[in-house]
């Protein structure tokens, strides 16, 4: 394990002015920061990258739970790029990177070529940062972006339709949103199913199974103003919760958070 | 090969009333009629059955080309039903299969019970006779219903992104559509991604390749009005088209137009 650069050491300006191919770059020659804010207005994705012999479960995992697992592209086996941004390196191009063996974290390295073999087949899930910029767009305030810290995400008690052998717990993401503008959110979101769409649940965390919102299971605690109401959305972690429960003996994902910079506008994933 | 019943032989008001079950009970029980206004206001599905050494392949297919290949659900391998309609058996209760091995048509039999394995998984692909009815109710004519006949449908010079060892065209429906009415078309078909969804291309068939309109590569001819325009949709016969150019072992499919009759009303797979 390493600890890691915070996004404010690195220049906003420079972030957010970035090109995807840009962020890439330096991602590649070894800059470890959280995405967020990089290469304004570009999608970025939720990777998991598996063995040929656990590709079809994971695939599968996707089909039944568009919601959680938004599928934007599968490689082929052993491909180290994807036609979402064709001049990238999947091996080296993500900020930071988690390795998994047998269902348990075992390394964060800032890249993975020693570790890729011509079976790994690559998974490109959508991620919620891009409808951030449509809630802003549409005048609804982000809290987590107010207050520069990543989302809170937390287990529930809602089970994912198991595919083979994996199995899981629904993830969500929870952003609070005030109560005037909770249907704004919701008809922006539903307009973007590629990047987990319209929010899962709106109010009582308690029937989600989450006890306690100020101790998410991922990101950062993230306060709620006065008036605001906690929404929920199905969240790209879903997968890495799956392969926590489900041990397969080999994973790579992206490390929460220093997601896959690609070359498609969010603009591309809301519907016309 | 053996010929069918048409669908005039069947009372169209029993067809038209019957439930999903009830439908699926009379093509259980041999009747090989094609599904058209059957269990009217149900989604209906494309069917292929494939061995679990060729489904990654289809599944990968699919997620690479969601317009001809929206996935509604895809079983565990032998299983026998699927979500769409828990009580159905998907050896039995289709009206008329196909049976294809080394990418060649050779039987079309009505049940498939001795053809079953335990490795075999089967995919369940939306259709476009769900937003038939929702053209319908949108006052905009459709040429093949007025006419009783099939939809017509041809291979473009298109080719499907492939996916392992699956290739092969595009294959479209065609609907002729008062120029007025065209606006229409787009918009509620376009509200139904998951039954095809927007229509691939408007006008010019020479511009997909397609040389003569009235002669279908499947389906049959429909007849244009004066001030028709054709509209072309993305059609659920391309993984068939797949099968035949990539040649897999072993294959089952509905047979065109007769389809799997699920429990699901079309309005589900209307955005809401």
């Amino acid at each position: 394990m390493t600890t890691t650069n915070t996004s404010a050491e690195i220049g906003a300006a420079e972030a957010a002015a970035s090109s995807p191919d840009q962020a890439r770059r330096r991602y590649r020659d070894g800059l470890a920061v959280p995405t967020t804010g990089w290469a304004s207005g570009y999608a970025q994705a939720n990777v998991v990258v598996l063995p040929q012999e656990w590709a079809f479960d994971m695939l599968l995992f996707g089909q039944r739970n568009p919601k959680p697992v938004p599928l934007l592209d599968v490689t082929d086996p052993g491909a180290v790029s994807t036609v979402l941004a064709p001049g990238a390196d999947l091996r080296t191009d993500l900020p930071r990177y988690r390795v998994w063996r047998d269902g348990v974290l075992v390394d964060e390295p800032t890249n993975v070529v020693d570790l890729w073999a011509a079976d790994l087949v690559t998974f490109l899930i959508g991620c919620s940062f891009s409808f951030e910029t449509a809630l802003l767009d549409a005048g609804v305030p982000v809290r987590n972006i107010e207050q520069h810290s990543n989302v809170s995400m937390y287990r529930t008690a809602i089970q994912c339709r198991p595919a083979g052998r994996l199995a899981g717990p629904l993830v969500v993401s929870m952003r609070p949103v005030p109560a005037s503008q909770v249907v704004t959110a919701v008809q922006v979101t539903a307009r973007m199913p590629n990047v987990h769409g319209a929010p899962v649940h709106v109010g009582s965390p308690a029937s989600l199974g989450i006890g306690d919102l100020s101790s998410p299971d991922f990101g950062d605690a993230v306060e709620a103003q006065d008036g605001d109401v906690p929404v929920f959305w199905a969240c790209g972690v879903t997968p890495q919760a799956a392969l926590m429960a489900s041990k397969p003996p080999f994973a790579i994902t992206h490390a929460p958070g220093f997601m896959f910079v690609t070359d498609v506008p969010d603009a591309d994933y809301r519907q016309r």
